[in-house]
């Protein structure tokens, strides 16, 4: 349960034999991009290396993946971009408790490995490991380089959210100029525009379903069951669009329903500027960061809406 | 009709007196940073300086602009981000012919200056006056900072297009490092997710109408009066959405069809990946890049859809 700094990561790389990496599930680009990009280091430097993830890795990420997978038991437990052993998902039982090195960015991560390289201030994993590989002095390849990039750019929203750090674009500048001719421009198309056409219905249906309040400083989207027996929307369709309520013009709180069963809804608040949705949504006995949190509701919907909004309106008057 | 470098430029500056700076019509982040961090810099050597734009700068760009302005005849007129000088709408009859210096990244810049600093291979016109600015050792403030960021990032897209340089990235790093106090995921919002309720709906309602054809390859959105009339959709809503039809999966050629009068229609076609539209609108009477080309064409709507779809098949077999 020992933090390390980046030579002594190198040095455990460096003597480390026959590797599983495990990443997190629902896998993103970053821990994807900082399991095969590690994958491949280590293999470069002669071991055998396995990336796990709990859950199947989204067609999407093909390109990030090696053309062959090797066969054999592991020496050594990596994880890459994993808070907490418990997001390794169906692995946990088997891994968590022999965890030999965490190369992490996230704040919040529990310390659970025996030695963990932790720096909170990096945009995305990836941007540790970019430090790493140059300090090691890796041979930088095309699928190294598109594994880095690819996890610097979605989990900063391509460039676009507070967590993006001078270093950020410093290393993709220098991926950049190395590797001129990777189609950035595409893994961005790929990674931020395109859409299944469900999801793109499902977009569509909850802007239709948003409501506006208090002055039009909260929207609101309410996901019920309802809602979806009528139009056939479906559930994993809706993932990752609770930004959609702090797109519109003066919105200060978005906030998301998802109907989990009768009279119980998941509720997720999004932030657009300075209110603090962590603390609002602790007062609701759930919890999250400072611009994206949640809770669990219990009532009708139009008892839980009107908790939300009582809590939201005294969140608006301490920012 | 010279093209001058860096130098030049900024001798001319230096030496210039009492400039009008011209920014191009239906003004973007990058025109609107380039002048106005332009007029802060010429201000700073002691010049008087006014930017004019023809159409009114939107309210989102304020917090780009100075405090105060003043009231001057020009000796000289400069232009930023302007390719034509029929893009400078209300003011090309009366200055167009009288342009000392322009600043500009469009590889179509007409040369109709007496003098021209062009370089083709920036992002932006801002990419193009940090390195100005940095080799004029300019003093830079918090509101150039700004600007030259605001540029940067809106023309392409938060870092996402090809267009996007190591330059782009490695300034955008140094403007965060001498500049950590300035809220770039704010600036962020406000240009990319931030839109108007009638704006957000008039994109529910474009999706809603989406057609796919060509076993997915293409996607159509019909924006006809009819539509306009049921819907209460305002035409100036529906401008900027033409790479709504380019996001769902599989999309090569996105075509928004919009109608002008009776059986007439606006086409925008849009390529996500190897297309070239610019020479299927040629072909059709019209042009534009070959990612983003438009038409016009006179018929029905189902002729018009007819001979769109024929060109994008071609299309499609030539890429």
């Amino acid at each position: 349960m020992q933090r390390i700094d980046v030579q002594q990561t190198a040095e455990f790389l460096r003597s480390c034999e026959d590797a599983y990496i495990l990443i997190h599930q629902s896998p993103d680009g970053d821990c994807v991009g900082s399991g095969y990009s590690l994958q491949a280091v280590l293999r470069q430097l002669g071991n055998r290396a396995k990336v796990l993830c709990s859950d199947e890795i989204p067609a999407r990420y093909d390109y990030l993946l090696p053309e062959s997978e090797e066969e054999f038991e592991p020496k050594c437990i990596i994880t890459v971009d994993v808070a907490d052993p418990k997001l390794l998902g169906k692995y946990k039982d088997l891994y968590a408790d022999r965890v030999d090195l965490c190369i992490d960015h996230h704040v919040s991560n529990l310390l659970y490995a025996k030695q963990t390289l932790l720096c909170a201030d990096a945009a995305a994993a990836c941007e540790i490991l970019y430090a790493l590989y140059r300090y090691m002095q890796v041979q930088f390849t095309e699928q190294i380089a598109m594994c880095l990039y690819t996890g610097m750019a979605t989990d900063t929203g391509c460039f676009k959210f507070d967590n993006t750090t001078p270093e950020t674009h410093i290393y993709t500048a220098e991926l950049m100029r190395e590797f001129p001719d990777i189609r950035y421009g595409l893994i961005n198309r790929n990674m931020f525009d395109v859409k299944t056409p469900s999801r793109l219905r499902a977009e569509m249906l909850m802007i239709q379903a948003m409501e506006y309040y208090l002055d039009g400083k909260c929207a609101m989207i309410c996901v019920t069951q309802e809602l979806r027996d009528k139009t056939g929307m479906e559930e994993n369709d809706t993932e990752g669009l609770t930004n959609l309520p702090t797109q519109p013009e003066g919105v200060e709180v978005g906030v998301t329903l998802r109907e989990r069963e009768p009279n119980v809804y998941k509720v997720s608040l999004r932030s657009a500027k300075d209110v603090n949705v962590s603390a609002i949504c602790q007062g609701l006995g759930g919890g999250g960061h400072v611009k994206a949190a949640g809770c669990l509701l219990k009532g009708t919907l139009s008892e839980v809406k009107a908790t939300i909004l009582a809590a939201v309106e005294k969140g608006l008057e301490q920012a």
